[in-house]
């Protein structure tokens, strides 16, 4: 019986002690003058216990943790048919993400970069009606919170300085990748990025990549347990953008992180646990949350592998 | 109480029926010559059973599976300092490995693709007085088998014809990332792909990625519990090229391929399993040995994930 | 004294009977649906003598020949300014456009590219009150011609179905090296590409790259001495994309192709040469214009080399 | 009449007196032992004046000038076959001379960057019994100074740290577009970049490319008209690495660098003019020798532009 709420009490305070290097995400205001002192942790295991500290009841903006949320819907209502417009396979650095585009004729590498959960959100925009509205609900029902949503002040933001996502999702519209007009694709990706929850909620919409006999509010399960594995598999090699070798080196857990700072990650049947510190390190991931985790992992010594 | 015999033998035979796709590697004559519908699995479980099945007792060209054995030894003797000289992220693509050098100054992606693993060649040929020696001896002493060696003709027709890891070891060695002269690094490299046993043994020889108490002949731990999660977590995002991530979805376990057609996989403390046949997809992993071990990890339901 | 007018009439006759291969631009109906056959050359020798022969009074889309008209006008503007947001080398290969904004922070390699061009435009937007006026006025005094335009049909379906240059200019602007929004910016660069006229008053709008003294209505040079030598020279280097090289090697004078079919080519101080043929080669520059070019220069034997 | 003389007196004694910047190349000792202050300058007019200045008499290592040479026997020799095997467009970047290598699957992309040159290289290999020996002939035929050899130390330090030269020549054969060994064509490589000579002597060399009617020892021409101006075409938009387009804009003359700090700019018909400085800009061309020449063509208005 691992003691971990005594590991994560001494690892917050240890943590929260040290130098918190690194740099909040400038290129909007509202994720520019966050505090970049917050710091929360929530953890949730399978058999029930879970356990926050820190600023885990404030909610942040989940940015790229959100490609997570797009990427299970879209497997749930159209299967492996996904994998025939966004692949699978890591990007080796975001570097390389345009000339990949180019040489792989539009399709995006995989599902956790940008031009991939653009290519997901075009298939959402087909195959719901409201799609922004339909994901809300999945979210509220999830964590009991009827009050979950996006903020508009972000999308807003994210719209007015997106270029490099403009260009994104019209370079894949030119290789015919994208079925609807790149502003409708991008309203709804810059909104998904803009939903903002807390700690506790993130471990709690992503209980059914811990446990995949989680259902929703219908009693059906959301993702079937080889589709629960795939997207964990998908989250172990390309969570991280650039720095997901070195996340699965050291922390050795599937997650995702996003540029508010926040990260998810979980250990299939086991437990999953949310870490947010706004301030990220040059590979774009939560300086805080990224240490935290390898300890936290170390101590445990539960690591996947 | 999973079946594993009952799976594997179903699988096998299964597999073996349907058609054998793909092709036998064809760049050096003792590669191309290999009779293709070999296909050989063996099952080791750290609980004691064990099962083999087909060719697995007969033996074969380990490849670039040896990059995991140099690349233990080196983290057993130098510790961490060895990730100064080689990274940890996935490459991304094949396309990309040149490019890659050039932006990255010589530091390789990954000690998994060829040039990573001349780096770590380039240490052992400084740590290790005799290294093709000392690292025989220590296949021998795990497998209990003394005649395991490297096939001398394998190793000369690599040499003839090795241009392109010429020309790779050459290009690490102009930015400084290679000590010794790429002749001796590329003979050291070449016997380590020229290596042959067979299926038994490949499980054998990498037990102490399986289970972290596995001793050396000498009663010493070969790598610490963190050290064995990370080369598992380094298989697991680069072992197979760019079809990395491809197998991490399929799959789900840590693994290494070769172009001789081999494939190790490990499920940490639970087992390992070795797949032959020498049939090669586009990617250059074992058509079959891809398939078998798919189909295994979604039949036992056990993947890391 | 050469005779131009029986060379050009062997040429083109000898060249209309033969096979006439490549395709002509798909990407708009505009451009899709025009008359493969149509055939027209002019050439005007700056001592006086000028002729045409086939279509040359027949109006096309001069689409990229555009660009030096910008880059002119913007040289003559601005000075050498101009050069600290695009440069003046050649791009090496179509391939790269885009990994070389990434490279080189957004300054595009020269504006004879897409990119190049749009950055141009942008200049053009801040320098003048009513650019395309301006620029049509400009066209039509050098032409002497009222009626030069642009086709509003072509530019619209420019705008339609210009997913890559949209990506491009935003990803520019993304980088801080477009000021003006990108819409204002494509919609000035698609309205230049959809200007028409015809191939002498191609020779006549680009009298000023022959003769440095040519001036504008207002009796003012166009381009300095050393300017025009230097639009030239990057005619020379850049003026066909990635055939730029084969181009120059087999021509042997600074020019510029659209993907409307036509090519002007200079020879300062002798004369220039206008050819539209509207089937494409696979680089996107006219096959019957390379081929008429190729072998004028070579019996006329006056290229620039 | 332009006063040829009095404009190089005016700008050698203005340049020398200004500061000289840049930096001598380092990878040999050879090259990184030499004065930084030599300073010369030939000047040859085809119709005879011919004059020199500084130390125009003092040999040194011509490097990649060798190209041109070996490029116009191969080209004598073979005629227009070569260009199966070597391109004819500038390569954009020095940064991506092997990443083209890999997308052109091993055809150089012209024959002014070393890969190119190899090719060259090994063409004449097979072509001519004793190629070092049959162009050291040549050159000593044409410069009448029988003297003309290559420096055994320089050759032998180019081969001790020639890394990246190794993988390059590798790399190709890898493709097969090297049908000799690397090694042969590598020291005959590095034997043509050692050669040495004078300004003046430099100008004598490459007399043909000025004038085609030039012979050889035997009463041949060298090159034919055609071929000379293709040669001459190739160094405009190849000769200067990624700074090609920068000379062709700056200099706007044909010409060729090499990093012993020399330059060979040919105006067709006109004249040759040689620089020497051995110090290097950021790119590897020298310093003064660009800005004596960019200052030569302004002050004469003689570029071919």
């Amino acid at each position: 019986m691992i003691a971990y709420q005594a590991i994560i009490d001494e690892l917050y305070s240890k943590i929260n002690q040290e130098e918190n290097l690194g740099q909040v995400a400038q290129y909007i205001p509202e994720l520019a003058r966050i505090d970049p002192n917050y710091f929360g942790v929530y953890f949730s295991a399978v058999e029930g216990e879970s356990y926050g500290i820190g600023d885990w009841q404030r909610n942040f903006s989940i940015q790229s943790i959100s490609k997570v949320l797009t990427l299970s819907i879209a497997y749930r209502l159209l299967g492996d048919t996904i994998w025939k417009r966004v692949g699978v396979e890591p990007s080796g650095s975001a570097f390389n993400s345009l000339i990949q585009l180019e040489t792989d004729k539009g399709i995006p590498r995989n599902p956790m970069i940008n031009g991939g959960a653009m290519v997901i959100c075009d298939m959402l925009l087909r195959e719901l009606k409201n799609p922004m509205e339909e994901i809300l609900q999945f979210i509220r029902k999830m964590t009991l919170n009827n009050q979950i949503d996006y903020s508009d002040a972000v999308f807003q933001s994210e719209k007015l300085v997106g270029y490099r996502n403009i260009a994104l999702c019209n370079f894949i519209k030119s290789y015919g990748n994208i079925e609807n007009s790149p502003e409708e694709v991008l309203d709804f990706y810059f909104k998904m990025c803009s939903i903002e929850m807390n700690c506790q909620e993130l471990t709690q919409v992503f209980s059914y990549l811990v446990n995949s006999n989680v259902t929703n509010a219908a009693g059906e399960q959301i993702l079937s347990l080889s589709q629960a594995k795939r997207v964990n598999a998908i989250m172990q090699t390309c969570g991280f953008y650039d720095e997901s070798g070195e996340f699965s080196f050291k922390v050795g857990l599937p997650g995702k992180s996003g540029v508010g700072g926040g990260i998810i990650a979980v250990h299939p049947n086991k437990y999953s646990i949310a870490v947010w510190s706004p301030k990220l390190n040059a590979k774009g991931n939560s300086y805080r949350g990224m240490k935290f985790l390898e300890q936290f992992t170390t101590k445990t010594e539960l690591s996947i592998f």
